[in-house]
């Protein structure tokens, strides 16, 4: 163990703006052997999600910000290659916040076990993980969809997205996604069922939620805030539920956030915006990974990775996040 | 009856920002007698409502636009001069959409008979009238607050404000209120039973919400939008409710609407944003009415009217509602 190295990219400045090549470290250290009561994982496959962004700022938020010199957080799946905690056994799978390194420790608080017979491990970091936590709450808690209700979703081709829509599809409503490009909005409607999708590089969004849907928006759960945000709360149907996640549009600015002009559309549809953050459901994991598993064996819910090779490919593959490169839900492959 | 004049203010021209006074009409014509169903009503009090401003706009709403030519629409008090429907008797004192004149005519519908013995005929257009009701429902309906939150109003001297922030004392809430002016943080403060008041004009209202509101503000009931909205989206509590009522900022506006630039602060805090129009809550005016006249007697409901006299004077005590120079309800008295 003493001669393997573990490679890691550290946080070396607070970004303004994008994040360049100079605001991380790439640092190295040998593996060390675990301490009583730790493991140690090498990890196989990191998440790359856009929360990811948040963390890196100095400011109040749900969590506190990766501290600077600190490994950059991340969730992942890995294999424990050393144990002293009775809980976990050398070759067993787990997934957790490993952060962005080849090996990590652990002392066993907020490592879970996971199956790579039942599913594989990039599964674990997209449909059921952290992001199909989120689509599966955030849409049943919050946006209680009913049959026959309108649904639009944002980021409607990303690892969140795909989710709340396919969902929104298994209980009946009628579902329109905005993504990025004709390859994803194809892949909405052709592969994941959706009624209709709107490609905002190219359509008139406010426009197009006019032709598809006539009867208003019922749910509106947004990963991308900004214009697609004001745009869509002009199209809400009275009742109507907004979903808040993320807004991916507004996380690189060095600007002022835009804030949604049309936010008095809550008003006029007597209509709700809510936030919803994944961890205060994680009581609530099992329950959700259980009937999403069924849900994909029974073919009802399509997952899609999009894998990225290496731990050296971490910074680029963190911009594709925001230039909307990815299909699916982005994961480096760093063993 | 045929002798007698009525004057009325009717919409000239949409008006663009503020309204100018070559944006109303005004106009006289012999009142009529009343056709087979109707009463005339002949106008006593006027209310003057900050949502006037937005039914002069020519843009969906939840209620159509006053057009060019008709009698600009106001909620008043009134008595019955003369009668052909058999629920309304001469002499009976009524509310309801009588218009900015001096006679109204009404087929009943909408029309509710008043008590002048109960309360004082202003009180039915404020604290018993639209803002009371306003007040009534948004805050405990939608608000929801609990004994020990913290409760942020603006607008928070206004009809809606102090009934909202006087509620909210009575349910076991601390209570801070953000108005303009000395004088009125310190009706609130003295009179009122307020926590605290933040005078906006001189104050920064960020800075003082820390003061204030130590432990985050878990309901704001928001009247007027703008930077203020902003400034209280920054000091949110965990699960807090913001009320949104209105945004008197925001009415005479010819740039866009500000939005809440802050509003990722719902995600943050898991907070919710919800409208509320008062006329969803019409058919328990009579159960909110009951529980605030209860509370006027036993004073802890305290109301202030600003009166206004003669219909001439509409024009300019209808911009005293945009320069906060009103002390109380807004009422201009007609007859």
């Amino acid at each position: 163990m003493s001669a393997t190295t573990n490679h890691q990219f550290k946080l070396a400045a607070r970004p303004e703006g994008n994040v360049k090549a100079s605001d991380w470290n790439r640092t190295e250290e040998p593996v060390r052997a675990p301490a009583d009561g730790e493991v140690v994982i090498q990890v196989l496959y990191l998440s790359l999600d856009p929360a990811m962004r948040g963390w890196m700022n100095d400011k109040p938020s749900y969590i506190p910000p990766v501290g600077i010199g600190e490994v950059m957080r991340a969730l992942a799946v890995g294999k424990v290659t050393a144990s002293k905690n009775p809980k976990f056994a050398v070759g067993d799978h787990v997934t957790g916040l490993l952060g962005v390194q080849e090996y990590a420790y652990s002392n066993g608080q907020g490592l879970t076990k996971v199956d790579p017979k039942l599913a594989p491990l990039p599964v674990y970091l997209g449909t059921l993980g952290m992001p199909g936590m989120t689509g599966y709450f955030g849409l049943l808690e919050v946006g209680q969809p009913k049959a026959g209700d309108t649904v639009v979703v944002s980021g409607a081709a990303g690892a969140v997205g795909s989710v709340v829509g396919q969902i929104a599809k298994i209980k009946g409503a009628r579902v329109v996604g905005i993504a990025g490009g004709a390859d994803k909005c194809r892949y909405l409607v052709e592969e994941l069922g959706f009624d209709a999708a709107i490609d905002y590089k190219t359509e008139n969004v406010a426009e197009a939620l006019k032709t598809h849907c006539p009867n208003g928006v019922n749910v509106y759960f947004d990963n991308v805030g900004g214009d697609i945000l004001d745009a869509v709360l002009t199209r809400l149907a009275r009742g109507a539920r907004v979903v808040i996640c993320g807004a991916i549009s507004q996380y690189n600015t060095t600007t002022p956030v835009k804030g949604p002009a049309n936010y008095l559309a809550l008003l006029v549809q007597r209509a709700t915006m809510t936030g919803i953050v994944v961890s205060d459901y994680y009581d609530r994991a099992g329950e959700a990974a259980m009937v999403m598993a069924g849900w994909i064996q029974s073919g009802k819910l399509k997952t899609r990775e999009d894998v990225v090779e290496g731990l050296d490919a971490f910074p680029k593959a963190f911009d594709m996040l925001f230039s909307g490169a990815n299909n699916g839900k982005l994961v480096l492959k760093v063993a």
